[in-house]
């Protein structure tokens, strides 16, 4: 029933192989970033090879120089790809074959295209990991340099969006930095996953678990959430209505109708690839979901998801970094945020130390915001007889309450918002950074 | 504090404006693929401006003209970006003042990039999706064709994975075809979504909302999950195991290790799509997710998003309607599936017919099962002395039930898999057809 | 090699079933929502039975009787469930018998439990999506009828969350409503997947294909999505900073350490509501992705996420409907909130109409502001001669342009925010709400 | 303009507080799970109370007293909840309030809530991961009993599903085994993010990251992605088809309308619930997603994504143990799957070993398969000859190939499937599993 070409009914193709499931087929076109790795990784077989006798040392000298070769012209940008290189692994080996003969074809004993895959996305991994944590570094070590030089900056803190107590802005710096935590990529990816000082107990789950490419992408994904957030507060602060801080020209852009505009473009584009990230990694695993064992084609989907995540996450990094670096912080915006009811835990807390109760001195400081609220005065313009309705407890030295930046320094607990504090976090931070390069 | 440069602490950047920020607030290279639907938005648009009394007659028809030049280089490929292009926007007014001048500048009276951008990606699916439409009944009808071909050919009906009752090939067949219902394309984006016969309600939501977006990512997801589940089908179709279907050589792949194999590369492929496109949906959604009302750069997102998904549907598409009609059956491995104890439901029906309670049936037919397992013979080859042990309504015509054809053409409600139901079937899935061609 | 008890090496578990696995397998815990569909789905069935010639009329009317007990036991929690009562059919079926007898196993006559799962859940989604509609509507009618009463009030635009132009807060609270859209639920779930108006067209897909639960579980999401970013503007605009309105208290609570304090947790539940039910969209395409055809266990996970789903949106849209109608709009904040330069755009329509080009006219615009700023005055008050400077287009009717009434009532078209604009747009509304309640 | 009740238009409450808001805003449902940790928790704060010199010694013993005394109420059922008990937080400190009078008052002294609810989370997660490793090491042993059991047994591997080369079939259950690794849970869980061995650096990251519940979330899906994977190979493993094992009927379920049928749904649930799983993870990233730094009430939903995920997770360790522990395998159908063709990359070795590069013996080996394929006869039953006129390097000890036994041997690379590389695999996960007890 079925005519020449094979087509049993319709279909638009006629002939040995559909041109459209080639080029489905084929990942030679984000292969190439794998040049560099696949060349080493056979440079290392090769070598392998001849220690196990199935290479003379005459014929892993001539793969050797083949390969450096290939790799040359790469490099170059000289290496021409045929139409039927369907991934890099077979370009490359055809290019040797041109290169140095027959001996090219001994290569490959014994080891399997999905072998030489998962290697070379491994060792590329390694690579990349490296320099994604070099760029995380620098916008951390960017962080902590502000958090130190501008320590003496008081402002609001919010929880629920809503002002909370006043609070170093170097404390704000530093949650951000702690959260975008480098050691995530290093000691995870590279010292575990891919330095191979490890070898893989069991040859099927070898070539079929991509577990360090869901990790990576899930560590990219946390990352970018962190950072969404940190985007989200910095689009906040400088907001008309807050005005705390200004983006550099270098990351705004105008806008194309409103001539008085500057968008704040590289924090909204920060916020919004989480969503990007986050989107390759459950892709990567509802694919993994109920395959089979061992190898399938469906793996292929990892490369694209490392490649593409990585060049996000890269760009980021560095763009966050731009950003952080060149912020301008409005002082007396800051400044002006503050205001006596964002004390009224500390007025709790003066009566706590006169020996009240917690939850009676947090009624009782309710009572006070009530009254002066009912009253239409700020907290601190309440007279100490009027307190003085409230609890008996109050006396004059209630006064030193009102200073910020004598609230601030209650909270030198390791991790608040007091000058030795910060100090200390900016310590541990600049210890992680050294931990991490060395 | 402030350096010359603009740069506070840190950073790698010192100029003007940050390349990195520069490349990472860039579309263009994505863009390119809505030259045309710009040109085409941007005509309609000054024909509107005239209508309004904003441009004259003559600017009109400059402007229109310009608008052809610039979409014909960019047909021809001699189209050239600047470096400062940052979208397609930005290139085609740029591009169209240098071909007639200042005029060009009264195009974008009163309206913003973002309606441009967003006008330009509803007309690029409305092209495009018109296309993936087309697609996706070439897919359906040659299912259809094939049904009708094979409607005499019988195998398993599985549930669980387990074998249930015998069923029509064409009846498999179609339940994937129906799956693929083209409905969902056509109808709710086309005519809903992208005809423009209704008007936006609100110039807010209009920039801002991109439910036409999410739903086509959406639409996709499950179009793909479908597909996934038709491809694990023939993916197990084909195993050694079962045997049912071949590929044809055009859709498989060697092995580079193992000399004997095949492999069922391009269903892999299919299967493996779902995550990818599901990504694309699910990264969308959290991009969306708690963004402030109207236009913010993250919006940016929904373009790459897209035209990868359109890219991926057009392959999947293409190389499924490819495989299904590429594909052999093996008739006999199908009959050989087939085995009288498939045929207990029907055994029990027998009971039913004869005035027996379903559930009563259910338990016999299991005896009679559990008895000829225990006999080590097949269920038809029970004695009617055996069965008459089980239930005294047994008598000679039992041996009727033991025909798989017969058994088959019991099932003559429509969606059934007799073949007057599968005939039904056919003709209405045809007219589905003949309805979207329309 | 195996023990008697079917246990070959390890495991906890000892006996014929493993408890677990008992407890793993049933879906009664959740089931109980459907009772009453269970009931009704099996009376209907019951009728069919008897109009197929396979009930008597005497058995039909015990059945319907029987079945009626059943639901009545459920009506006033008497019915009791039996540890075998691994689901709500076999629950029901079991306690059938009890009340009837023998007849009871007639009923499941040739349809299997998958039947009946999907139609029961079928059902109780139309029940129950109907109610969810009502709450969208009693959403959607809050907001029109505060659309109308505050049409009077501008206040701040915002794009990228920069001032933009003036606008009407009625013109916010209809973007609102309009991406709102109660379209979604009725039509599509309603009318065409459970009105059953149409047959399934294949047996096979009927059982196995869950296309209504993705579908209302993504409705679900996009819906949440655009309540989040609702949520997210409430919770801006009622922060110290922007202070344009203020939650009522029964949408506040206080916190537990900072007496001042007031947070809106109605908002942010709404906002974090859009992460759960994505999930449960999620998670269910990814349990579909590459099931084999017809009915697997993997579907079971359908109903916990429709329940789940469905609890969730109705509370949402019941606390967003009362957070909407109770809250207080600062009217003298959100007219402070606007500024001269806010009405740049004007000022550039304003050389427009004196036919300038739009391109220049923002950039004379933009000068014009540049001009303000380094002034340190507002737009509004640079001086004709200032203007001058930058077009002679300018005369002294460029005062008109300082008036934000003025301004806003230019966006008379369709969509805008004039108040004929807004007025059109509560018609519009309006007129979906009346014809889906017909 | 409002009304008394605080509502202005529409809404469907009158009153002070919004019940639904209420229901909506508690989280006391699946709190409960809190209480011995909050007691725990509270408990070790009062020590921290008195050593700060905030609490005498005489009212933290009376602190402790009462602390003991309402751990004993929810031990035994007795504690009453009222309907004001918000969550587990307030529901303790009410009671230790009525059992002990104000000082209860005094326990909250500077902790907020927030702190609270972080702390307990993470106590509760400390010990509940310390279960589900031990279910996830019980799992792990009971694979590695049967892989040393089952040693001899061979069975064909796959790849692509199309079988491949024989393996041992403790082969197939190590992979398993080192895919299901346990070091994740312990390791990152318990020592780094639990053990408290650290201070968190950051006050303000302390309450609002959620690193720890993202990371728990995601191991549960990597884990339950590996075993979906599992179970899909056992379900196919257990098809009519393939035969090679049959689950226990402790963990399959019969069909209510084909008395023949034995579901597998053990395993299919299983699967499925990677979906579930990942639904969770997913829905908790989105939630976080752009969310404001510090406390925001979104965070609540952490919590029931902890709970459910806990509760799926112990479930489907402790089926799967059972259903590994009773499978019983079909030896000689697992012998029967062997066929000469899944030697032929032996045959191309061989060939290798004689000294032809791999390229060409793969091709060679590919011939004879072809020539035997075109005559009719499994590779093995070729005749020297024939062999031979593929290539001169054939001889007779070519028949050595086709022992499948001496086959798998030759794969003694560590991770390899000879019998002395499977010891060794079930050596280092014995390893593995008593360093995890240590």
């Amino acid at each position: 029933m079925a005519s020449e070409s094979g087509k049993l009914w319709g279909g638009r193709f006629v002939g040995a192989v559909d041109p459209i499931m080639e080029k489905f087929n084929s990942s030679i076109a984000y292969d190439r970033h794998l040049w560099e790795v696949d060349v080493q990784g056979s440079k290392a077989y090769s070598r392998g090879l001849e220690k196990a006798g199935l290479l003379t040392k005459a014929e892993m000298d001539q793969i050797l120089h083949g390969l450096d070769k290939v790799a040359e012209e790469w490099a170059q940008g000289t290496f021409k790809l045929n139409p039927n290189d369907e991934d890099i692994h077979t370009a490359n080996e055809r290019r040797l074959k041109e290169l140095i003969g027959e001996t090219a074809g001994k290569l490959h004993t014994g080891r399997s295209r999905n072998d030489q895959v998962v290697t070379d996305l491994r060792l590329w991994m390694r690579q990349n990991c490296s320099k994604l944590s070099a760029l995380l570094r620098e916008l951390i070590r960017t962080m902590v340099d502000r958090a130190e030089a501008e320590r003496d900056v008081l402002f609001p803190g919010y929880t629920h969006l809503q002002r909370a107590q006043p609070i170093r802005w170097s404390h704000w710096i530093l949650s951000g930095a702690i959260a975008g935590n480098p050691l995530g990529v290093d000691r995870e990816l590279l010292r575990e996953e891919l330095n191979f000082g490890a070898i893989t107990l069991n040859s099927m789950d070898a070539t079929s678990e991509r577990d360090f490419v869901a990790e990576f992408l899930f560590w990219a994904s946390l990352c970018m959430t962190h950072l969404s957030r940190m985007a989200e507060d910095l689009i906040l602060y400088g907001t008309k209505e807050f005005s705390f801080v200004q983006l550099s020209d270098a990351y705004s852009t105008g806008s194309s109708l409103m001539p008085q505009k500057k968008n704040p473009d590289s924090l909204e584009l920060i916020r919004s690839k989480a969503g990007r990230v986050f989107g390759r990694c459950a892709g990567l695993l509802m694919t993994l979901k109920g395959l089979p064992s061992t190898y399938n084609k469906d793996l292929q989907e990892d490369k694209e998801a490392v490649f593409e995540v990585s060049d996000t996450m890269s760009a980021v990094l560095q763009v966050a970094t731009g950003v952080i670096s060149t912020l301008q912080i409005h002082r007396d915006n800051m400044a002006r945020g503050l205001s006596p009811d964002m004390l009224a835990t500390d007025l709790a807390y003066y009566l706590v130390r006169k020996g009240m109760p917690f939850r009676q001195a947090h009624e009782a400081s309710g009572k006070a915001v009530f009254m002066a609220e009912t009253k239409g005065v700020p907290l601190n313009q309440l007279s100490l007889k009027e307190l003085q309705t409230i609890s008996p407890l109050f006396s004059g030295d209630v006064s030193h309450v009102w200073d910020y930046g004598h609230s601030v320094e209650q909270y030198a607990a390791l991790g608040g918002t007091a000058s030795s504090s910060v100090d200390w976090q900016i310590g541990q931070v600049r210890a992680l950074l050294r931990a991490q390069q060395a």
